[in-house]
């Protein structure tokens, strides 16, 4: 569904990096990996898909005969990858193992399935599996100015649905309902794909990964809307705002400020040579200082591209060195169990001398009419 | 999403399996088996969360402090199951180690990823590792009479989508467009996702797992409708009839016969200890005989439960016997390169002494005004 971007050079670089951590070759199936390297959104499927990328030899795809004219039609048919496609009753792993007879480092995609990792460790038992994070992580970290485009194009679809959210909030319907129109309205608005729709309301805004619920949204709900979904360019956007159905509870009101704060002061940190954990931690003092450390449950942000999660991990712990190019959510959250919850997030990207924001839409709860 | 089927009885028939198989634990991360054995349709993060069932001990389940509520909303909620929370900087690994400190024979979830099963195998270097296809495979593919209500349910809810193929598909529009609207009547007809829609017209008919593309429908276009979802209860249907706009190309009616024969045949050889390729080969047989044998370029059919695609393969060299409760799809096809292409799809249980056909529309094409 996806047509990502996607360049010869990202495989010439990947095969310098392989080569640079003297990985013999990358075994790369379905998923986000293959999609950055090649612009394939190949379905996972139990038949096996699998770019096989020699840090010192041509790559070759290896895809079930009956994918091949899905492969050539999508934008590995405009690279030069060999496509080798094999029949119902043929041993992908054999065509494989005899093109790489002797491995002695691979790296399996991190999204592989056991089962694979389990077939490729018996045709090499004595080489040591690595994973392709360990080549493609600092590549896949570092947006291109493409990337950085993909990814407004991206915010921007995102933002035009919460816009619309008056659309589909209101008292009397379920959440799930909501949700249902919520979907419909990213596709709309520029994505190929939902990704996710959390529409927590009341109570179940203290679940950070609620989804959608049959509960009926009442007068004075606050509403946590988490929503993202991946353009045709095979970028994702991830933006969440709060809303309130009407007058939402003074306690409500009072957290919620502290939470607006911490956002923002994250922001305004994040900055080329600042850690991941710092950003963390400007939102977790503010958070913490007016009492509410402990419902701040989870790390205040996750890098996002062709995954909507994926590094640098905003958490503390972490000192990566954030760098122009990355992009990254800011979410800080407050969560106060069996009441309600509210949390604001926007991905925002590094630039040469502070962040922009790739989403722009108010950063306050907007009170839709009750 | 889904609200699964679930039981008690599962986790203990896989206890009981994995002693059997001499393997010390299951170790089950968010997909089909943690649904089968769970009913929790866990979102699949970067951050571990997973199901461990050991043969000889109670099961617990380690998931991120921030998705317990949901773990807990879930049907793992009034199960039998430990809940293991873990914090934003705490290792899961460090607290299944703790829990099970050796072990020789671990199973892996089949769909479990490369990271965590990398992670698995540094906790416990010495043991060997299985998947859980090993344990589960023999009880997921006999479905009980509550899965084969659920398949059943879900086989009639994609039927009325396709008895409403006229609404979306005329000349003129694209298949992105049909495909949009048909993504909304798999929802509206009783599922709660979407896996694939294939509106594959004219010559994308050839290709088939084209799903869609921008192409404009055209008068006296064969079209390929193969569409499924998953339903509340966490089963999936997957159904594939042909439409024409107007009159097909007389080629295309001739070798629709021979397939539509095939189909008819291999539906008529599925009952209890055939084996799985003797299905594929009442099907081959009669489009070899007719002279398409080439062009029928995939098995005749899957598996279907949790995952729409799961054993038995109707495939040739599987001599695995079919018996009562075994579901799968029937789904010949003849596919001519650069000119159109037809399958005919049908989900079938075995019974006593035959099948069940779980989807009752009409086989032959329907063609639609022009």
């Amino acid at each position: 569904m996806t047509r990502p971007t996607s360049s010869p050079d990202r495989l010439a670089q990947a095969r310098k990096a392989a080569a640079d951590a003297d990985i013999d070759a990358l075994l790369v199936t379905p998923g986000p990996d293959l999609r950055w390297l090649t612009g394939y959104d190949a379905l996972p499927l139990e038949r096996l898909t699998c770019l096989v990328l020699p840090a010192q030899a041509d790559p070759f795809l290896v895809a079930p005969g009956l994918e091949v004219p899905a492969v050539l039609a999508s934008p590995v048919g405009g690279l030069d990858i060999e496509v080798l496609g094999f029949g119902e009753t043929e041993d992908p792993y054999a065509v494989i193992a005899g093109r790489l007879p002797t491995v002695a480092r691979i790296a399996l995609a991190n999204r592989m399935w056991a089962e694979q990792v389990l077939r490729f460790g018996g045709l090499w038992p004595a080489a040591e599996q690595h994973l392709t994070s360990e080549v493609l992580r600092d590549l896949r970290m570092r947006k291109g100015p493409d990337e950085v485009d993909a990814l407004r194009l991206a915010g921007q679809a995102i933002d035009r649905v919460h816009a619309r959210m008056a659309e589909f909030l209101w008292p009397g319907r379920t959440e799930r309902e909501a949700g249902r129109e919520i979907a419909t309205a990213i596709l709309d608005e520029g994505h190929v794909t939902v990704d996710f729709v959390i529409v927590a309301s009341g109570p179940n805004g203290a679940s950070p990964h609620h989804e959608v619920s049959d509960r009926v949204l009442e007068p004075g709900d606050p509403v946590v809307v988490d929503i993202g979904g991946t353009t045709a360019e095979g970028y994702c956007s991830d933006c969440t705002r709060m809303y309130t159905l009407g007058e939402p509870p003074a306690e409500f009101q009072s957290y919620f400020r502290v939470l607006h704060e911490a956002q923002l002061a994250a922001c305004a940190s994040a900055r080329p040579g600042v850690t991941a954990e710092s950003v963390d931690a400007a939102a977790r003092t503010i958070i913490t200082d007016a009492g509410f450390g402990d419902a701040f449950i989870h790390r205040t942000g996750h890098g996002i591209g062709v995954e909507t999660h994926e590094d640098p991990y905003i958490v503390s712990g972490n000192t990566q060195v954030i760098e122009p190019g990355m992009a990254f959510s800011i979410e800080p959250g407050i969560y106060l169990s069996g009441r309600h919850g509210a949390r604001i997030e926007d991905i925002v990207v590094c630039t040469d001398d502070g962040i922009e924001r790739l989403n722009t839409t108010d950063r306050d709860y907007v009170t839709l009419g009750a």
